[in-house]
């Protein structure tokens, strides 16, 4: 890819998706492997008016090395530098923002046993608790975009030499993030005009849960939060400054009443859950729990997740995104939720944003759980939208508006 | 060069240089241009039975970036994570177990303005000087050990290509560290005994001073503090396991008093600091302090490690290396102190090693002071050596005993 183009990405990362503002301090997690773009983020950070950048590395080749080889009592512990090296530098609401970058390889811990997998990233999920906290409730703003790494670009593109897939996953993601438009920003502008129109419709109707109906067997009426809200696309932190939190969007989501989900749902696409793939999940609800849980390919691990901690059986986001997305569009399976889930209606198992509740980011977490937001170490998107899907929004007053027809919006 | 002479590098490195015991945490910092050979002893470390290892990543562009960007107030600032992210580990004598890995680009700072440079490495030695203290203290044991890195590799062999520097590097420092020889744990044994040899005769003469004198205007007295230790090739950590501080080592050294230096010393190759290059220092000592210095190129650079604090301007090492030291023979000249310091006799202004004076580790600060050791927030190794020169040790009752004559051992 041309150096000016990914030039032109890193400042949009910087300028339009993180939207850093003069005097911020900045934290960017980085894979060891793309150090490069971690840098050119930095120094466009700089530029933008940064008062200090801080680059966190994250190598899951080490990482894979030490699940392997450590004590598995040392698994199970995180010093408390961990959390600090975030938390630091959080000097109150509007001080910081989070970039992260994410080039994962989709299957880097797979052969290696499930328990020490699951043991060392829960860990390090319970460490950063109050770090992901900051960023779900909006008080940092945050921006997550990904770059090509190797491993990652041959398991989208099987079969291409490494140069030719990291080619080919680089014109994907300009292809998926509206870099290769004409002018990115306009285009994201009223990318996101056009899902505030949606967003505000659905606000404005008294939603009691949303009805989703797939061809695959899928019928789930998922009950939504007290006083939800809906949002996507641009964010607002609680310091008052916009940004992208994904880079690409395409969905329009809320909180569901995590005690108020009911029916089966089936997934649509493989999900990757710590470094390995599960496919083909089935989940059936009962008063918002996920009583049975199955899947074609890796219940193991569905079952760790599961295990994680009450709250990951619930739900914490429902997510619509039409088929017509461009990421779906595009026919390519990323193996990276950045981008499938913005290919398909997902729910998420595990916590929820407090932004979706209204004046949630200012709420105490008992005021948070009255309102039926779910809280959990993990949130986990699994896509069940279908191209065949159709929604209904069932009103307070008993009223069923079409929101999806064939998995478009319709509303 | 062959994978099989760089594992069994790694592992050299590991099981005789760290000697990593069963259940240590063993810490290494490694540049990210090598984070492979991190990660190689990383898997050794377990191998040998470490109970975890946790790696730091420094990234010598990313600094320069952030020297040039950050506000000056951010400079001068270092998280507490940054101390933590070492001490959290120290659980007291024999738990821990440092490996640094040096693979610098010797003039990575050069054209960025001196006072940034200044102001980011030395708040970070300050801030990490409880950590640092640790190791000199032989708390935790410890081993510093050099990988090719391009822009390193190129500056040794200018005008070879990328490859072909790297592989002359890798050449020369397996010649240094006699990792070329048959049996490179045996080739050390022998060496160890051999430098233990000088060590246990330099320590039991009763030693007032050492006079240097060189062709090229050196004449230094440098008086030695009370209860001096020789120390050389081999240290034994205060939890009892011996290992290698540094590969190669070829210096035999002890503390000097730091109130007792007198006379003008020149140095006889450049020095890297901050990331640039001092060269040509000439140096008068009055009653311990360098009460006037200079430097053919560097002078500015010179000035600022002399202003780091007080004790910048007194010693805090003198160390012996025959001009017939292999790596000397070798002609090459590395640009890094691990290999330049161990190719002629040299000093370090800054602090010194509380095991170069007799249970100097268990010793509280004021009483190694009321000994003579120098304390400071740098050491930096300025090598005065050369062929030519001669050393006499004055011992207390007068007499002149030669040490060197014509940069040769003649003890």
């Amino acid at each position: 890819m041309e150096k000016s183009m990914i030039e032109r990405y890193a400042r949009f990362t910087v300028r339009m998706g993180a939207n850093v503002q003069k005097g911020q301090t900045v934290l960017i997690s980085c894979p060891i492997d793309v150090a490069w773009f971690g840098r050119m983020c930095a120094a466009e950070a700089y530029l933008a008016g940064a008062r200090d950048v801080v680059v966190h590395y994250n190598d899951q080749q080490l990482t894979r090395i030490r699940m392997e080889g450590a004590d598995i009592e040392a698994l199970k512990e995180v010093k408390p530098w961990v959390l600090a090296s975030y938390m630091d530098y959080y000097e109150g609401d509007g001080s910081m923002v989070r970039i992260a970058i994410s080039a994962e390889d989709p299957e880097i811990y797979k052969g290696v046993d499930l328990d020490r997998v699951d043991i060392t990233l829960r860990a390090r999920s319970i460490a950063l608790k109050p770090w992901i906290e900051l960023a779900m409730a909006n008080r940092v703003q945050w921006c997550i975009v990904s770059v090509p790494a190797v491993p990652w670009a041959q398991k989208v593109f099987a079969g291409e030499t490494a140069d030719a897939a990291v080619e080919k996953l680089w014109e994907a993601i300009f292809t998926a993030t509206r870099m290769d438009m004409p002018d990115p920003e306009a285009a994201w502008r009223d990318h996101a005009v056009n899902a505030r129109r949606r967003i505000d419709r659905l606000n404005g109707m008294d939603i009691d849960a949303l009805h989703l109906r797939g061809e695959n067997g899928t019928d789930l009426k998922v009950g939504l939060a007290d006083d939800y809200l809906f949002e996507g696309v641009e964010s607002v932190s609680t310091g008052g400054v916009s940004f992208l939190a994904n880079v690409p969007s395409e969905e329009v989501f809320t909180a569901p009443h995590k005690d108020r989900v009911e029916g089966i749902v089936k997934s649509s696409m493989p999900y990757v859950y710590n470094g390995n793939l599960i496919e083909g999940i089935t989940a059936r609800f009962e008063k918002g729990r996920a009583v049975e849980v199955s899947a074609e390919k890796g219940g193991a691990l569905l079952d760790q997740m599961m295990a994680a901690d009450e709250g990951a059986r619930h739900l914490g986001e429902i997510a619509l995104v039409p088929a017509s997305s461009p990421i779906r569009k595009s026919g390519i399976l990323f193996y990276n939720t950045l981008f499938d889930e913005n290919a398909a209606c997902h729910i998420a198992f595990g916590s929820g944003y407090p932004t979706t509740i209204k004046n949630g980011s200012d709420m105490p977490r008992e005021e948070l759980d009255a309102k039926g937001l779910n809280e959990s170490v993990i949130h986990e998107d699994i896509m069940v939208g279908t191209p065949e899907m159709d929604i209904d929004a069932l009103l307070k007053g008993g009223e069923a508006v079409p929101v999806f027809r064939k998995g478009e919006w319709v509303l």
